[in-house]
């Protein structure tokens, strides 16, 4: 009887879509082989050990994750994300004890943008990823030289409410506001607040970001980023100005700048600088370092690439000396499912 | 050719059909936003901060599991729960360091009804969870206050042999042994026992529950339950009594009482009051307590609740001196996937 | 439109393939109900008390795990592995803190065989659990018996390579390096080494397999196995020496046997026996260890396994005096999903 088959098959299909819009298991497995020195100062002399070690995460943390939206009707959805890091070097945790230590949240999106809340990341997060240079891969220098001064932003905070707007002629943005839940009788809660606003439309992205964490009542640590990309078909620029602040303690300039191109279709090469300068709060220099990175990948399909990659950094004091250095050389795979 | 596709999609279908009769994965994401206030005395003064939060499972613990039945012949089934519960707002688990530490048995059912084993809920709780007040949410203050002075039960065990009878007519039951595996030279291993029995016919719910915690080898906690529930279309009231006992040290009389009415189709109210007299081993008194509860949610969807509420509960001593009291109002979403 | 729904249908196809073919969750749930004893030395007298308990992975060790492959084309292929140990009876993680710590690798597989990286078995294990008496169950005292001298072998390692090789007519092996990552200015990384070359055709399987852990940079522990099995198809034979060697402190001569046999085309009974000599360094005698098992299994289905099993080892010092015995016996159920 074909009514019937159509039937079985209507209902093999609604049983497959409910199961797939319920929700999807995904992940990515990325290690790499490789070998990295790190040089400190210690009684005046610059030591370290080079080591040969197998990591995780050239390119993309690997991690593994479930996701699922609801279309709620009258163009409302409820969404969801759990993703959980890991290193596959190991098979531990990327944050021991920390269940889905990237992303937890459930949201609501519709016309009006969509509202998330739960462990995110933050909006200034957002936008710094987005225009970092080096395919914002492990190789990438940004987050060890501009974390030498001023300590480097916190890319993801718990309790943390996210607004993130449609898409208007370009124009987005979000806020996130993560609530500290620590109040007491003498103290308010330390909060972190965030924001960012940015234009694309085609090969160009344009933003700027802020962020404010508040370290105690009365000590906060704040970051405006100014960055964006744009592609020109046979390179890709990006650029980004970030400026950190600890009250009462420093007040950092920081600059990343790559350029990205295709040397197959499948293939990129990237050249990654940054560099900053670190300064006291009363304006003194304190030293300032500098990145840089070359990187390239060449995928064997959507899914799987392989990549390689070396990069080198090191830091000045106030006096001209080299205080830290360090490098890294590897190769690697990434692997999507 | 045509045969080939045929036996393709042959394959294809028995492979979906394998693959989904296996595992099935699913889970809740609960998160809200409210406020609380918990006080004690201190000084003589009751003292606590009002905190603002984000929290996870108001209504349903958030959590993620693995779960699957095999048919094997002849009646019998073997099924299996693997439960991990986590936070939604920070993303850790709910138990640090354990990994389902909601549910994890393997069980065999059949004619006879079913014995499972791992770690599971007590058969005490069962009941209880059925019969509490408030949609057995977390606004509901049964544990909160039946808990100040006996110290409330354990509502799973690792190492349990649970059996859980067929229906007949109505009646049913449940047994559930939980082996301490700490036995000594000197002392025989703590187990937990409990049971419940029940009949549910139609609107009507009711039951009677015991559970005894072995504290050592001299000394138990044991509850005695009985509650149950009835719905009359307009409204479903459920109510509880317990007695929760500690040897030579006290005799508890607990009860709790709830209402709960459909506002819309897809909408209730909920009302609960919960209270406790607490006793010394002697009978003299060492005060009592109570709990209020007013609760309600509007479904957008079979999978996606919208829910508010508010509760607060109070503690006094043998004197009538308030000794604790606390307050919570809260809105959130559930999301079932 | 006709047209639409045939290319919704293919599309819907296209998404379930690519789906499954993206990663499979499966896993084993193993509980067992017995009883068991371990007595040490005490003061001059064999002391230890009977426990009755549940366990976890009586045949194989509880998990579950997300594994995929991906044909990259021209005969090469992406693989990989996450799973993650528990122990079903207290829900807890098999090895506490560590996500996956049975196995986490990503591998590369063509003609050439195939090279994976991440925590992975190392050549050595794979050989020996493959010959081990007793189904290689949690009954075999293989384990047990051999450690009591020179420590036994670690089976998986952090930072692996590996390469299989592919078949030769029945021949094949495995090299496994894992990367110590813990040089010092001082000493060098402390690196685990393992390989195994096999014969396997119709009933037959032999195969040799050496493991060497540098346990200091001047101390190493290697384990050399020749292990083999055959079946007659009335019965089945496994075997295996080892030679267990710490450089300064032992070298012990170890033995396992074991037989197999169809009691039913769905059921086998197996019983087991393991020898060791506990040797000093000079060949002076530390002592001797035995081990019997006698285990059977009835298969429900495929996927479903009853199973009942005993054990006994005892230890003696090289006085001839026992020093440690112990002794198992057990019932449970394997699930496979």
């Amino acid at each position: 009887m074909k009514k019937s088959l159509v039937a079985l098959a209507a209902l093999a299909a609604a049983g497959i879509a409910s199961a797939q819009s319920s929700v999807t298991l995904y992940g990515v497995a990325d290690v790499w082989l490789g070998s990295t020195k790190t040089e400190t100062l210690q009684g005046g002399v610059l030591t370290g050990v080079r080591q040969t070690v197998q990591g995780s995460g050239g390119y993309n943390g690997s991690r593994f994750g479930l996701r699922g939206t609801e279309d709620l009707g009258g163009g409302l959805k409820a969404n969801f994300v759990l993703e959980q890091g890991f290193n596959i070097d190991t098979g531990a945790q990327a944050s021991a004890g920390l269940q889905f230590n990237r992303q937890a949240f459930l949201g609501l999106a519709g016309g009006f943008g969509e509202v998330r809340f739960g462990r995110q990341y933050t909006a200034y997060d957002t936008l710094r990823a987005a225009t970092n240079n080096s395919f914002d891969s492990s190789f990438a220098t940004t987050g060890t030289v501009w974390g030498k001064g001023v300590a480097d932003y916190g890319n993801r905070r718990d309790n943390q409410i996210t607004y993130i707007s449609p898409d208007f002629s370009g124009f987005s943005g979000a806020i996130t506001y993560a609530l500290g839940e620590n109040k007491t009788a003498t103290s308010s809660a330390t909060d972190t607040t965030a924001f960012h606003v940015k234009y694309a439309a085609g090969p160009l992205l344009v933003g700027a970001a802020y962020q404010q964490e508040e370290v105690s009542n009365t000590v906060d640590r704040t970051y405006t980023l100014l960055a964006g990309s744009y592609d020109f078909g046979v390179a890709k620029l990006t650029a980004g100005y970030n400026r950190a602040k600890l009250d009462m303690g420093g007040k950092d300039n920081e600059y990343q700048l790559g350029v990205d191109f295709p040397v197959a279709s499948n293939a990129r090469i990237a050249v990654g600088y940054v560099h900053a300068k670190y300064k006291l709060a009363n304006g003194a220099s304190n030293g300032k370092g500098n990145g840089y990175t070359i990187t390239g990948y060449y995928d064997l399909s959507k899914r799987t690439r392989l990549y390689a990659g070396l990069n080198n950094y090191s830091v000045k004091n106030a006096a001209g000396v080299k205080t830290e250095k360090g490098n890294l050389y590897a190769v690697g795979v990434r692997h999507s499912f």
